[in-house]
């Protein structure tokens, strides 16, 4: 049997039409319009399940979101999206579940990323995984005994707003200090920015002389191979502050694995250089030789592929929404 | 049946038989002799068990040791004991079970405590909680799906070493500003001396004028309660460290409830009235109202009853070392 996994994003919805191996069989994308209101972004979600899914329903388990907010998983409900309009308290799971009737299930993103790694990526020969995927935040996932770990209100993973600096930045959380204002792919870029006017000899700040705030973390990683001494400088702190990350995280949870995920980790050893040192300065040495930092192996996919995962889970433990 | 527990510490070994539901029955106590080399000290250990055990031994089901220390609580083998002369890759478990005839297990201390509030504590209701122990350090027990969890080289819960202040104090684990550092009983003990020297027309300082070196945190507790300022201040200080650890824990962990221990608990309102307050501030408003902080309830026989829990479940779960 198969899933039709759909990632809900504030710009795109992704969906994809997935087997019980993992592998993507057929696609389809469509525009959120994030703006038009609940009920037509369902109806949107619907359509783009039915391109995806194709003739043969037959064959088809169910449905897994994955959907970037806080959310209670085992109901199928989205508590509050930040960035979609009106969405509070919607049982997203229901709706669609009614639209399309077949079984239905939403994990948060950060879960499904987890999950996607855990079943066929970096973590597919473990039962403990910390994933922790750097964007515009820093989203974490946690696997432990081989199953994903929610938290008492759906929240656990959060580990973006764990405080890194007791007295350092305002986060828009209502904390200061948040790791995931150092570390995040938003952070590097922020950084990138102020580099750019503190050299403005740089390679990095002569290619972005006219548009600084165009910088993104792909161009620091992208001129950092090109031998950019700023830009090697901004992926070495950024790689110490996701070292300190790591060892935050192999000191407290020991998994054994911590997969980190985002486009930042094409910067390969430039980031991971430094990360790892840092790693083994801070963590204790018993957490180094028994927590290993990998980079994710599915990429931008991953999320489709754990909300397919979470279908498949909870269908074959009984355990789907009533 | 019962248990005998045995709590191996570096200047004494504690000993109980207790009930399947958590009752004392019968102590015992005698010093470890640390210094006398392990053949000596595992004599002692079964010494202390016997005198426990007393006479009826038939309905005792074995034997459960609590030990702060590394340690492959699979297996029962003692890694590395910083306080102990000698213990390096120790079979604690098989040496105990050969001289004792009955199944031994060997938990780390800070499960144990967790296991202990867990199991009749201020955990008794719940299936995850983090236990936090202030004592020379910060020990950290986790407790997910109902179990504790270990982690991957027995390393879990060493939440005193995750990093508060990326570039504090050094700590002797070899990274920088660790937050036992910070909101240990140790440290408020060596924030204690420094603030008798800025204050000394306190009534601390006045207390300890002669012998600043002997403040203790319990002293620092007494003084706040007799209203002295500087001891109310350093609680309040301590609090809002433990505050921001609350949060750290409930925003990437998100446990029903966070348990601290340790004798620092008994100064109450004065420390958790601000730990509340910086918990309120820091954590994501979910995770406030899904992750309850609460105080031990078992106090300095956690570690025993939790050794003893970690038998019975060993017992019943038929997962005793070979």
């Amino acid at each position: 049997m198969d899933a039709v996994a759909v990632d809900l994003g504030g710009t795109n919805l992704r969906a994809a039409r997935i087997s019980e191996d993992g592998t993507i069989l057929k696609r389809a994308e469509t525009p959120t319009e994030a703006q038009s209101g609940v009920d037509n972004v369902v109806s949107r979600i619907v359509g783009v399940i039915r391109e995806a899914m194709g003739g043969d329903r037959s064959s088809v388990s169910g449905v897994g979101v994955g959907f970037a907010a806080p959310l209670d998983a085992e109901k199928g409900v989205v508590l509050q999206a930040p960035n979609l309009k009106g969405w509070i308290n919607i049982p997203l799971g229901e709706k669609l579940k009614s639209a399309l009737s077949m079984p239905v299930v939403v994990e948060n993103d950060a879960n499904a990323a987890a999950l996607g790694e855990f079943w066929i990526g970096a973590g597919k020969n473990v039962q403990s995984l910390v994933c922790l995927t750097l964007g515009t935040g820093i989203g974490g996932g946690v696997v432990i005994g081989g199953e994903i770990w929610r938290g008492a209100g759906f929240l656990a993973g959060e580990f973006g707003h764990t405080v890194l600096r007791e007295e350092g930045e305002a986060c828009p959380c209502g904390s200061r200090g948040c790791i995931e204002r150092y570390g995040s792919a938003s952070a590097l870029q922020r950084f990138a920015r102020k580099a750019i006017d503190a050299h403005p000899e740089s390679l990095l700040a002569k290619s972005y002389a006219d548009c600084p705030d165009d910088v993104s973390a792909r161009s620091v990683t992208e001129h950092a191979k090109q031998g950019d001494e700023v830009s090697l400088d901004l992926l070495r702190d950024h790689g110490k502050v996701l070292g300190i990350a790591a060892a935050n995280v192999a000191n407290f949870l020991n998994p054994e694995v911590i997969v980190f995920g985002g486009g930042l980790i094409l910067a390969g050893d430039l980031l991971f250089g430094p990360l790892q040192e840092e790693y083994e300065k801070r963590a204790l040495a018993a957490a180094v030789s028994s927590t290993r930092i990998v980079k994710a192996e599915v990429g931008p996919d991953a999320g489709l592929i754990g909300a397919a995962k979470a279908l498949f889970d909870r269908v074959a433990g009984n355990t789907l929404p009533a």
